[in-house]
């Protein structure tokens, strides 16, 4: 109910221009839209600097529909909720686990407003721009006559998984205080995506434009139904091994519509933020897109672009952390995980698991014979793994020094286990990596559990 | 006793230009300084294809002096020669594994020509030219005392150290055929180095130059006094973190003929051929040397220049391949190495070690608390490591498979014994490193070893 003006504040705003289309007139509608200003204590403080006046309820006054009402059902069993408008989940760790492709109705979603109706799919126009000029619009139907098929296997990530493991190991980072800050590992996942070659379709709609010497100086930007936008540069969209498609279908069935049905960018390598769904436009510019998103948020500390997935990263899927767990009757204890190559897509040459917080290290299984294919050519893909490790032997307690922990396993069972990848080029996750707002994190995997002896835990199981 | 034509053969020789020097005389003073056409089989096939007359001797033929004869001293204790003329060798492992700091008597030597006699150390002068038009001379006491004196331990190592380990892992390489063939992992050492900062002495030579926006895409071509040539981009030798010098001490000695008294440039993570000796001459250049040493060689596959040291390495100085060892009562055999991070100069965060080719690895104890203090700002310096690895179990001797190997210990105790280094960003060797013709080879480090249990052992030991 109150009246503000926000001249000063509007260079402020997290989301730039975008809030001089709120200006002179009602804010519900918008702030229902975007629905993050409920989420963020940074709101009040801005409404408290910048009230002018107070307006006064009449009759006229009507409660709007909520936006949100018609998001699509999602199964709690398999999401671990984030954010419940716009929804933002991770895919639970039991359910990552279990498959090389991850389930369509388990992948996370990272959703910044209402999902958006758009008509059904071979129906569905994607509109091609020069700058501003209008150059083209196909239907999707047209661009699967015109393109052949492309089917890629490739992991998805969320810029920001893992901020919770950044945060716990350099300290806090930008998303304190956010719905995020305890973000997970499970913003991720592995999905065979359908659809045409984006490559091809640029280079068939604007062939003058990427041909000119200048060209891969160039953005594409991507718009969105839903308001998001974002762009990447052309150089790493027209890269052949880079895969990047205009995607129709997930897992061999059309888009759903937490995932971008009719159609959406897939960009593999690179963060998820840039793979735009609902996608309703396409852009070739001189900039990069100056959206929020895209101009104030993934960046890192000296205000580089976060672009590219970490370059090798591994996750202990099975235990999680601070799990009671039995070990094998060999004295070893059972993983189970995934790793992959997120930004070169260079093959991973080796994970390995550590019992003893990264003081001897044991190579892990890998699940190469699951990985289709098709996929060997520029493996965007994970792989799964398993591993036996062996535990430390526990050391006897004792009054004299203080009980070590991480190095040889303590009297009560606990020990710290991790797990690291290497590529075939000898890059491997360092221990620590290094900080940009809490991007990327890819340093050694650990989990810290309590570990129960084979004879102790058996006859406590079913 | 020939007479040679080699017009046509002029483009093809290895030494490029260098041949025109010889042209319309006698060619034996040149051979007998540029000593390697009596090793190389391509010297005679070239010789049988220029031949257009024969030389009849006559009694003014007179046997020139042997310009080898005055090279200095070397030891045998310390040296593994392969070649004798020019003198070059690799440090035995015995030697460097034992100090921090390697003996100046002991440093590998890798000589083009003969050792050249320079004037005593202060009055030796440098030339210093901008392209071909000269700038200013200084005498090495003049040098002294314009610039401070600096300090920096730093590994000095030949490119193509680790060739046979290169060969072995990835198949015939450049040095197949050549006096370097079997080269081991000795062409190194790690050496406190003193004189003036060579960006320093380079910014005050050419104040102008230096500053210019071009500047950084400029050559720095170092001129030795046994003709030996090479250069290196301005923008690694400008950077303060890299340390370069014109050094005049090695181990707080001056240096010694074979390391270039009275003076060489210290370019710290190239290459050590980049690192002239007997320094006469410094230019500042548009373009890289043109001499053979910088325009054919020590190049990758590609072309491309090898230009740093492998970015993470390390080596086991003891045990050495092929030895029969004796296990410590525990089970375990102790190790020595050394590692470095040649290229980027970023620090080491950890050694591996693994007795079952790979599978499993535990950590080394690296000796930090002998790097002397000066020298941790930028490490060029190696960090020597112990360690205890605990050797895999024996398998039992069996009719019905192959007996396993590497991955367990085999009946007859051999193992192969291998360490790996990791930098702070998670860079560690790769299990075989990409070719590049055998230089920067960076694989992991294998030693095959015969391992005789504790008990069995000791009786025979003094």
């Amino acid at each position: 109910g109150g009246v503000h003006d926000v001249t000063a504040f509007a260079k402020e705003h997290p989301g730039g221009r975008f809030i001089e289309m709120a200006a002179g007139g009602d804010v519900e509608g918008f702030w229902r839209h975007w629905h993050y200003h409920f989420h963020s204590p940074k709101v009040t403080d801005a409404l408290r600097c910048t009230r002018i006046g107070r307006l006064v309820p009449s009759s006229d006054t009507v409660v709007d529909e909520d936006l949100y009402a018609s998001d699509p059902p999602r199964d709690p069993r398999k999401h671990l909720e984030r954010l419940a408008r716009p929804f933002n989940s991770e895919t639970l760790h039991e359910v990552l686990c279990v498959s090389y492709l991850t389930p369509t109705d388990a992948l996370y979603v990272r959703n910044h407003a209402p999902v958006p109706k758009l008509p059904d799919g071979g129906a569905h126009r994607v509109a091609f721009a020069h700058g501003e000029a209008p150059v083209a619009a196909a239907s999707l139907a047209e661009l699967s006559s015109r393109f052949p098929r492309v089917t890629v296997t490739s992991v998805l990530q969320c810029a920001g998984n893992r901020a919770a493991d950044d945060a716990k190991a350099t300290g806090a980072n930008g998303f304190k205080g956010t719905p995020f800050e305890e973000l997970g590992c499970g913003m991720l996942g592995n999905v065979q995506w359908s659809g045409v070659r984006l490559s091809e379709v640029l280079r068939a709609t604007f062939p003058q434009e990427l041909t000119c010497p200048d060209a891969s100086a160039r953005h594409v930007i991507f718009e969105g139904a839903d308001g998001y936008e974002s762009s990447t540069p052309v150089a790493a969209i027209l890269d052949e091994e880079s895969d990047c498609l205009i995607a129709t279908h997930m897992n061999g069935e059309p888009l759903t519509p937490d995932h971008g049905f009719p159609c959406r960018a897939i960009l593999p390598g690179i963060a998820g933020a840039r793979s735009v769904k609902w996608l309703t436009a396409i852009r070739l510019s001189e900039t990069p897109s100056s959206a929020p998103w895209n101009a104030n948020y993934y960046k890192r500390e000296d205000g580089s672009e976060v672009q590219s997935l970490p370059p090798v990263q591994s996750i202990i899927l099975q235990p999680t952390d601070n799990e009671r767990v039995v070990a094998n009757s060999d004295g070893s204890l059972s993983l189970r995980g995934v790793a992959y190559n997120g930004a070169a897509g260079g093959a991973i040459e080796a994970v390995e698991v550590s019992a003893d917080g990264g003081t001897s290290w044991h190579a892990a299984s890998l699940l190469r014979d699951e990985v289709l294919p098709d996929d060997a050519r520029a493996p965007h893909h994970w792989l799964r793994w398993v591993a036996d490790v062996p535990l430390p032997k526990p050391t006897k307690p004792t009054t004299l020094t203080e009980p070590s922990r991480n190095v040889e396993g303590d009297s009560e069972g606990r020990c710290v286990v991790c797990c690291r990848a290497f590529d075939v080029d000898g890059q491997s996750q360092p221990r620590v990596s290094a900080k940009q707002r809490g991007y990327l994190y890819n340093g050694w995997f650990c989990v810290e559990l309590t570990v129960v002896p084979a004879e102790e835990g058996r006859p406590s199981q079913k």
